[in-house]
């Protein structure tokens, strides 16, 4: 069920470098790239997901200017991509909002650059995907990585990319755009 | 030949909004993030393509603030990413170091988000970059792409990615990021 698929991005709770829970702060190009990556995989929703206030803002600022502003005639691809933007301040905001919009609950994915256990193969994910008829949210994380209390949240948690390679340490938007390839690739 | 790989970004020539010959301005997060999933997918080099010296001052500050000043010890991994990174005026001056370091010219492939005659599939490209003894230079275009004058130069075109979508506006960090894994995936 492709056009069920959600994405969310998570500024808390998420892992501090000491391993402690922080809040991040937005980035302007994680709203951007992940929403053109989003919007090219043909994400319903993609979820910003931050309960600050101050950082809530940013993120209306950003979005008020690509979708109503100048930014609109300047760039209407750009302003189309960030439609699919929402801002919600916790994790379960997000849940209740497509629980309402598709009557039930999401499958939700969990990602990680790190190796854990129970994790699908990206080909199970895939069939995960193409044949519920759930909707997904793929939960991806800022900082340092999503907290246990999160995975425990989710139904299924993906393998990492590049487990076995000496370095991995890609970017989230990196991140985002190779797992929906993977997951949905070229499927429309 | 997985270790021969080389990724390039071109800030001149590319094509404008109107589709005549710009300079497009580097960006920090262009170079942080192609150089971490560049050195995640086991990439030797990613050269930075811009002739203007104000530009190629900020290259130079951003490489040195991670790989010599204070980033190098706050974030090692970072420095890492970033120690492939390396700056050329032209992809003239890219080709001659590769073929310097290698012996012999690489492989040039052209990548675009639009259609074009030609072009060969993602799985052709995997098993030229698997086969070949020859280094490979995949090229990257900013702004509205690369002109048919380097297509040109180019020994194969990839087909883009996403073609068949309604829209298809990745930022090249998310192509990149695309790109490597088609062809590399989880290859070492």
């Amino acid at each position: 069920m492709l056009n069920k698929i959600y994405t969310a991005l998570i500024h808390y709770p998420v892992l501090g470098r000491d391993g402690r829970i922080i809040t991040t702060a937005v980035t302007n190009l994680d709203i951007h790239d992940i929403a053109r990556s989003s919007r090219t995989y043909n994400i319903k929703k993609y979820y910003v997901v931050t309960h600050l206030p101050a950082q809530q803002d940013i993120v209306r600022r950003v979005l008020g200017y690509w979708t109503e502003g100048f930014g609109k005639t300047y760039n209407p691809s750009r302003s189309d991509a960030l439609s699919i933007v929402e801002l919600m301040p916790y994790i379960e905001d997000v849940l209740e909002e497509i629980e309402r919009t598709e009557g039930q609950k999401p499958l939700i994915m969990f990602t990680s650059a790190k190796r854990r256990p129970n994790t699908v193969t990206f080909q199970q994910g895939r069939e995960i995907i193409l044949t519920t008829q759930k909707p997904v949210l793929l939960l991806f994380g800022t900082g340092w990585g999503m907290p246990k209390e999160l995975e425990n949240m989710c139904d299924y948690s993906l393998e990492p990319i590049r487990a076995q390679s000496e370095f991995n340490h890609l970017s989230v938007r990196a991140a985002v755009a190779i797992v929906l390839d993977r997951l949905i690739g070229e499927s429309v």
